[in-house]
């Protein structure tokens, strides 16, 4: 276990990649909230393989199934079950891998983990394939969170050394936030896009891969939303957001370069605006000791290159035991954040959701 | 909630700043462990504060007191309980701060979320102190661990801009791991630890404070611990050192700089070593797929400059709602970062006892 | 939330009486169990309608598709998603029950709960046609759990005033304890099954129902086996058996005769057997501190009748807030017990592999 | 583990009933509730030991001291934490019970269990004094539940074959609900307090002992509290109340007695009155389908005779692995039931707490 997340909501994710489908369960949703089925999958076709030059070619509808949880268009009480069923499966690409676990994927740790009884036809259960299944939770979440003025947007900061610019931390509004998810290639400044798209598309010649960072934010999270200690937005919001394949850190407010930072540069001042206390800046990135404060809520997320490159690589026979080369066939994505940035809203629309269920908001 | 964490073992902490006393309940420990309460309290002495120039002056015998848990010197199947009683009540200094929010503290989210309910003296339940309970329950885990063969360490990797060498990702051995520790600065490289003193004591003499970055490794894991989805090393790490007040970011392996990588310098290619399956890199940090490689498990965390600051800081009033300013008197550590590395230790042990227990290990 | 069911493994279940399909996701089970889908097919049989004059006449094939957690037959780490897709839905039926909540069914309390929002059709989530989803996860740990030697049956004990004797608490052997899941009509003494039979063809006869009692036990537990204070064995088949629509009571060995007799008749005394030490009796039904003692697991189980009756009944009208006479049309089960018997030894093999588990023993 | 319960808010009950101390973390109760400690100590006596002639002459303070979660005499979000610190340990009595199992307590699966490591005096962690900390925690939940109008009672129904009146199942109101805890004697028909207090003291003098039967009702829960399937409130009730050693059974409305009746005489007809539905009766104990129904909220807990008897019983001896005499000497209760009542209540109300904050309605 744990291909479940939640506390007061219960997400159970199912499926592999070359298996007969693939969905989720998600118990726990307030009653009574409509289901917009075309939005969701306009969501899901953010995600979608296959739909430009920088993603691989395989075709998948996507469409999912709802089963459970739905009556007369709106939630119920039942769980909310979606599911995929899987169309496109070619498991000759991958008849070798059992033997080779390919670097950089979780074949080999799999492979001892189950002790050889792991599918490893195209990553199995750890495929991203699943992640189609955290955007049809997330989606959801992501229609009743915007009906209680919770909006979630996300933008491409950095791929390989070329750097959009971060959202306004302090004056972020909601057309800025979902500005960036309307685009084909979701940035603020479309200039950083195209040459983001050009070392994309130089490592995709190489048969190679490259990284890059999200920047997540949310706006209208009520002030003191997180538990204390363990179930603070950040330990929410991490603990969902690893489970999305090669997320490499996650980091709030200044992150990492905080550790450089004097207090009196990092402390927030607090003002009063409106009759409301607001931050004068928002070093925090919007949460406290676990809360929010009311500013925006902002992190990033580091991707890592795709581990699927065509170039050959060292690797060994996990049965002969024997050191091999390998050669990973197939199309594959050259980046895989474009895509990871839709699965990453759902994920912070899962964990916010839960967290607004927790404190009894929602 | 959630002053609880954990899935196979569950710790409950509880406590105040400034209240009767503070502790945690541990339940889940396997029977029969021999706990070492003489190394417990020298584990929690590198967390203690007034130590050195560096850190507050308040003096803590903190001592642990064993409630529950223990029988004849071993663990007996009862939840482990251990407490410190507060003997070093000062509230008066903290008189007026009901009123005026800190800056970078988690006072204003506290005092929203519980309706003016909070105890707000000292940063109540939110208060660095409570990581003393952490200490309780992770040095245990620990010594449990250390008897597996799994040992945890960590060092100071950056306080300001000094940084000291990372640990060696491939060939990690419990020697320099454990070094840092024995140390009074925890650093690989001491004329770095020089350095970042130096930079502590001046922004100390100016009244304010610095960041800075903990690396965390930990040998010993069994290839494949950690659990699929949300239930990885990373969810769960991740899940747990956010529970430590302060921290901004956690990464694994190469981090945020795998943002800048290509697949072909980021894949960590395996070879054959005396029979067994080895990484030649450890981009990875350890982990694929949320479960353990075999490889170092290496990690970072990202702290902010202590937010109590002698400077003048503006805040506001939350009954006047008025702009005030505020100044904080007493001792505060300029630099959280010495102290919060045996946090980060206690922490991972207590992420890594919980996942050998649900993977049936422990 | 809660359709979801357990600690180290999860079950979470979903569907309608009424919608597009029911089904389950279970995570946690090991890898590498061999899943005999034939096996699971005729235990679901067990539990399917219409194949006597008892049971309802609806025709439900009931065959479970299974799209995730196997690969070549056996179980491969993936979470375990099986379901069934509805064929025979028959709202017309039910058309005014909105408005008018049947008696002793949950109509009342879910349409207030859920704000009218509920799929009341034919109970909703809260039929017990789900249960059918709870054998397909259940018939799987019943295989998984055979192969260690843990064997789980059930009789009926009771229906009307008609009893069967109880399993032989003390020497209960496997033959005893598979034999009447064997038989159509599941109980030890067959006299005794036709006299039950007979009940329930007269009360059918009447357009009434009537309740009954199971008798489970469980052979081949490990001594010790079951967790301290709130994970016990009892506490752990109490909240599963609770599932299950109709049950009001559950309790284990002399059950509420336990009451009127004295301490010397209800210890069990001790003695050494084999250079093993087993119990003279067995009043404990095989469970002391939550914990197997090594005897028989017994325990009973009460269903209330049927609440779907076609004699009129009174109810009102929520939404005219009238009182209002209520005919129930269609065809229901005028006793329940028998097709529930196997739904109570599956939730009794869920709540033992999740025992197993966490107690690292599976 | 799991001394530990809840799921919106987490009960951690730590404690040897030879150790230290006992008590328990409560995390998760709203802030603001005024927590009455003198009110609190009173409920805590009706559960103490040595007030009369029926309970064992143990004489313990049993004052529980808060160390946290408490500010100003207010919940203040940090865990609630409460102690007793043991006064008075006698461990030779029970000096020699690791090698010969007491018949009816847990001490040999405990034996099994832990390996041999378990804390065997007077039972450790699974010592009846435990339910000490069950108060602690249930008391305070029993304050605030009142505060909403929610209140919760109990009597003894039955000490042997002597049998109380139950409750007025329909019309039950809050004077008939609180008067048997008033009493030194709980239940309704004193006359029948007499002729049980004449059972127990009989037994006392034979040097044996006596089991019975709790009832328990809860006025004033929502229509509706009460989650799906596993999530219900008898799941929710029974996890909770098997929690307390010797509780054999639980039953909930008609209980066992419904499995003799028919539909028409079992189910609850509906009525309007004053503008809201009732029902004309209340069979069903006041839940369907897991929730509130509005009516009465009415279960049976079944306890058995105290293991703990004068008689010599027959044993072995764990590390000769032979037959043994069993003579236990001390003062015992020769009937648990007067002293379970209060922590029945107890169990009762962290239950309903845990499922008022599920539901956000607390």
């Amino acid at each position: 276990m744990s291909s479940t997340f939640g506390t007061a909501i219960k997400l159970s994710v199912f499926g592999q990649s070359h298996g007969e489908g693939l969905g989720m369960v998600l118990d726990g949703l307030p009653a009574g909230e409509t289901v917009d089925l075309d939005a969701l999958q306009a969501f899901m076709e953010r995600r979608a393989p296959g739909r430009n030059a920088w993603s691989t070619k395989r075709k998948e509808p996507d469409i999912p199934v709802c089963r459970s949880g739905l009556f007369e268009g709106k939630t119920c009480g039942a769980p909310l079950m979606m599911e995929i069923l899987n169309q496109n499966q070619r498991s000759g690409d991958y008849a070798d891998l059992d033997q080779i676990p390919r670097p950089s994927h979780a074949d080999y740790p799999a492979a001892v983990k189950y002790g050889g009884f792991a599918d490893y036809r195209g990553g199995g259960h750890f495929s991203g394939r699943i992640t189609a299944a955290f955007c049809m939770a997330g989606g959801v979440c992501l229609q009743i969170l915007k009906r209680r003025g919770i909006e979630i947007g996300a933008h491409i900061l950095q791929i390989g050394n070329v750097k959009d610019r971060p959202f306004d931390h302090v004056f972020l509004q909601k057309d800025e936030l979902l500005l960036p998810g309307k685009k084909p290639f979701p940035v603020l400044l479309d200039e950083k896009g195209i040459a983001m798209q050009n070392v994309i598309e130089s490592v995709r010649k190489e048969g190679d891969s490259i990284g890059g960072v999200v920047e997540t934010a949310v706006l209208g999270l009520p002030v003191g939303l997180g538990e204390p200690l363990f179930g603070g937005i950040e330990n929410v919001i991490s603990s969902a957001i690893f489970g999305i394949g090669g997320v490499r850190g996650i980091s709030f407010g200044e992150g990492f370069a905080a550790a450089e930072m004097k207090g009196s540069e990092h402390n927030d001042a607090y003002e009063v605006q409106d009759g409301k206390v607001k931050g004068k800046t928002n070093h925090a990135g919007g949460v406290l000791g676990g809360m929010a404060t009311g500013m925006p809520l902002i992190f990033q997320t580091a991707f890592k290159p795709t581990p699927s490159i065509s170039l050959e690589q060292e690797s060994v026979s996990l049965t002969k035991m024997s050191e091999e080369k390998l050669v990973i066939s197939g199309r594959h994505d050259p980046c895989i954040v474009p895509r990871a940035l839709p699965v990453t809203e759902a994920m912070t629309a899962i964990a916010i959701t839960d967290l607004m269920r927790q404190a009894g908001l929602l």
